[in-house]
């Protein structure tokens, strides 16, 4: 049986054709808006493929059994169902406590809250909470046995969106992913993206390493920090490279910088209210902050040879490479203007520490570029290039993403090649506690409120105004924020009101929170005029409405 | 007769006891919000009180007459005239040609219009057009005369309004103010206050010196370039003095720095349409934009002994004073926090240059400092004494003005001993072609707009936004720019626009800006969530009303 043969009569026994030929047509005239989309497109292509390669293998077993006991059918665990209901990664993470206990496996949801004290590994299994058992279940390998595939059907309650299914299979891509604390909220799996729930946020200055967001594009690479060298290129009348150890790196004056990472897509959910966009649908947690340890770039570009007076820098651009690569061994790459590294106050870090502790593996170990005040895609993980150029990062992440355009810009319309990267964030704030929809518990007729705030390029937070009475009155919150010199301000600010319920007797109240910065710059009110086709830099009022307990 | 009943039979005989007297009792009674209120009002009432003695003069000399012919009565050319309607300065400004041609005498208000082909003088009269001919009748005393007196109130046309009544006679404060160019928008006269008018902002990048908006707090001082002389004082242990000869300064390395200047009450006009707001009552024209020349303030500092890794500078300030007093002798004097001086690429200039000549007397002559990205009142005139402390500037103006708040915080719960002074401005913008209320002739269905944008903290505008329809849509505008390194954008842009009419019928149209700059912060949508009881920081979008003809 050829392998078209298999294919087509595997979709005709998973009665999938009529729904599946499009899609795999759609696939294969898709203009792609940005690589990352691309990216995206090709794995999914290549999970269809595999998933639909599977369940040709498991027919025709199936078939050639010519099994007499229905009861003795493979069990294919994980397969889709039709007539269950799809659940983001995001909704399955939520259930993560013996109340209300869900797990994935491949494409399969399951409510195993019931089977929890039945588990004969006991307490391990918490480490799987709103989370895929996959992983799990690929190094204790004993689950692998019809009667247990069985048994976690007899659980199911629904399947996994598509673009959230990983594949644990031991795809050499993804097999070497680091493990990921399960608090984390994961909004895609592969590559792995997941935010920092609110309540974490607000709970530490500086986030602890295992709950920072994740955003990566790819694959984590597999790298040693006893191994790991930095290749220096200079571009111009002689070209000349510089190979850099760690070591060597290390050996620079080390430096830290308190700064705070955020995705220029962070708040794009709300963002997309207004009208859809594309991209990760981040609520407000692809932001957190740390304490960056390492040697200044400038150190390092000076030491190369770099002039800092050098006339020509006005028109050059530093690229970071990182060792991440995409399934057609691209690697990661963007670029900065380099002054914006060789300024006598530059604050880049060629960073190899992070609140203390190596960098981890999500974090770009053992060795990433930290651009305090810049979008957090500036800040190249798993560094290995360095190219001092005239020209920007020929990479589709730095010319097709991360720019900005108007509201009347479309996919049609939006040039690219004109519009400026995006090289710092807007002012922006969100309510961490509590959440939009939640309960809250009034107290003598007063609420607690706490929040972050963040300013790009350096930017203080200098206020922050609550209101509960939709901008008729505007409370200011108590800051904690880090001292810093001017213009050097890179860490978030955490906040906190206590605030007197405009109506005592109301049962929901709306509550607003902007900020403003040293700059004096504030939010937008409203998403409307800010909305853009990527979803970035969705920085207007945080507004939620929550619930009121007398 | 006592100077009191002098005063009462004077205002008896002007019959405005009634009016005068909750006046002068308010400003004996008024709790000064800000010193330069204070000030204002130590002038207007000084202003009464002069007014009200010369009318008392003139009313006893009247009286002792008992004049037997009512044509011999003295006239009190420029005295008030209830009977007829007030002007503010600015509408007078605009009647300043041959086809309205105003001027001012003390409280009255001329048009003189017919009267040009007779004037003796021939085209002199020009310099006066919308402006006081006072300064120039102190010159020229011969107008000075009964007739003249005579002949001049036969134009009358109205009252000034008591804001912008300058005194003009012999005060010593007042003596030595600059001839000033009568294209400017006079706001007040005393102090000085004047716009650029907006067709001037956008015909040049570099603002002619004659057309550099004007904001004096006190009169303008005299000094010399031979002269005059800067006293360093750097309080602690054991506190120094250094004195600086203009010639001093200039030995070290000159540097230029394009930047516009803005004051912070920029566009406070439209802010105070939400809810009246204390202040000047500047259109959009309170900016400019020069190439100024000068030593850097860093190098300066270095070579009175500063050291930049001072631990201790975090804590300290710079104290500018400037030669400038107020009526009780008190100095201008405001400050900055040290490092943003004292940072390796700080661009604070003390300027000797301004597009190539020497400071006007109006913009600090002979020296003055520029502090580029900041609020225009820290770049303090007629400098004469730099203090390094670990205390902020005491004055008035520094500590109580040119602070933030926000709109629920009242003249009487505003703290200003906690809010942060304005250092750095926000995003902002400004259509200057066609003006709100003109009429436009429409082109093949479109029209023609034109503006600046600017942004404080060496933030770039990178985007300039223009919608003809309430923000439905928006079309990106053409922008001039000053290349500079990343964050030492200090100059503004000016923009143009050519746009189609959403409706090619309609008979106005509304136009909305709005300006996006290179930390992507953009500007709030409506004034009323940025309202402060000081009306400074007006950046919300520029919307205007034109109407257009077919």
């Amino acid at each position: 049986m050829s392998l078209r043969n298999l294919f087509l009569r595997s979709l005709a026994h998973h009665n999938k054709l009529v729904k599946i030929a499009p899609c795999v047509s759609a696939v294969q005239n898709l203009k792609y808006n940005n690589y990352e989309e691309k990216n995206e497109w090709f794995y999914y292509n290549r999970k269809i493929a595999t998933a639909l390669l599977s369940a040709v293998v498991i027919s025709t077993v199936q078939d050639d059994q010519n099994s007499k006991n229905e009861k003795d059918t493979l069990i294919d665990a994980g397969a889709k169902r039709p007539d269950l209901p799809t659940f983001r990664a995001e909704e399955v993470s939520k259930h993560d406590n013996k109340e209300s206990f869900w797990v994935i496996y491949k494409y399969g949801v399951y409510d195993v809250t019931s089977f929890l004290p039945s588990h004969p590994g006991g307490e391990q299994i918490m480490n799987a909470a709103g989370y895929s058992i996959e992983p799990f279940w690929n190094v204790y390998g004993m689950h692998k046995t019809q009667e247990v595939y069985k048994l976690l059907e007899s659980y199911r309650i629904g399947n996994l969106h598509d673009d959230d299914v990983a594949d644990y299979s031991d795809d050499e891509l993804w097999v070497k992913e680091p493990y990921r604390d399960k608090r984390l909220i994961v909004k895609t799996a592969k590559p792995f993206n997941a935010e920092i729930p609110p309540q974490y946020q607000i709970a530490h200055f500086d986030t602890p390493n295992e709950l920072f967001y994740v955003r990566q594009h790819m694959p984590v690479p597999e790298l040693s920090e006893e191994e790991h060298t930095v290749t220096v290129t200079i571009v111009g009348d002689g070209t000349s490279t510089i190979s850099l150890t760690l070591q060597d790196i290390e050996r620079f004056p080390q430096v830290t910088v308190r700064a705070a990472l955020m995705c220029a897509g962070n708040r794009r959910s709300e963002m997309n209210k207004v009208k859809p966009v594309k991209g990760l649908s981040w609520q407000a947690g692809a932001i957190s902050c740390a304490t960056w340890r390492g040697a200044l770039l400038r150190d390092v570009l000076l030491a190369c040879g770099l002039d800092p007076r050098d006339p020509r820098n006005v028109e050059r651009h530093i690229i970071f490479t990182g060792a991440d690569i995409d399934a057609t061994g691209t690697h990661f790459s963007t670029s900065l203007p380099l002054n914006a590294a060789l300024a006598a106050d530059a604050q880049v870090l060629l960073a190899t520490h992070m609140n203390g502790e190596r960098l981890p593996l999500d974090h770009g170990y053992p060795l990433r570029v930290v651009v305090p005040g810049a979008p957090a895609v500036r800040s190249v993980k798993w560094l290995q290039g360095i190219t001092i150029s005239t020209e920007e990062s020929p990479s589709h992440w730095h010319q097709k993403d991360y720019r900005s355009f108007n509201p009347s810009k479309t996919w049609e319309t939006a040039d690219f090649s004109t519009a400026p990267p995006v090289y710092s964030l807007p002012v922006t704030s969100a309510v961490c506690q509590p959440l939009d929809g939640d309960t809250v518990t009034a107290d003598d007729g007063h609420i607690d409120i706490k929040g972050y705030a963040y300013s790009g390029g350096g930017a203080k937070i200098l206020r922050v105004d609550v209101s509960l009475n939709g901008g008729a009155s505007w409370e200011e919150a108590e800051l904690v924020t880090d001292p810093a010199p001017p213009r050097r301000h890179y860490a978030w600010a955490l906040w906190s009101a206590r605030l007197r319920l405009p109506d005592p007797k109301a049962s929901t109240v709306d509550i607003w929170v902007k900020a403003t910065d040293s700059n004096f710059n504030t939010q937008p009110e409203n998403f409307d005029h800010i909305w853009n086709i990527r979803g970035i830099l969705s920085n207007a009022y945080n507004k939620i409405k929550v619930n009121i307990k007398h």
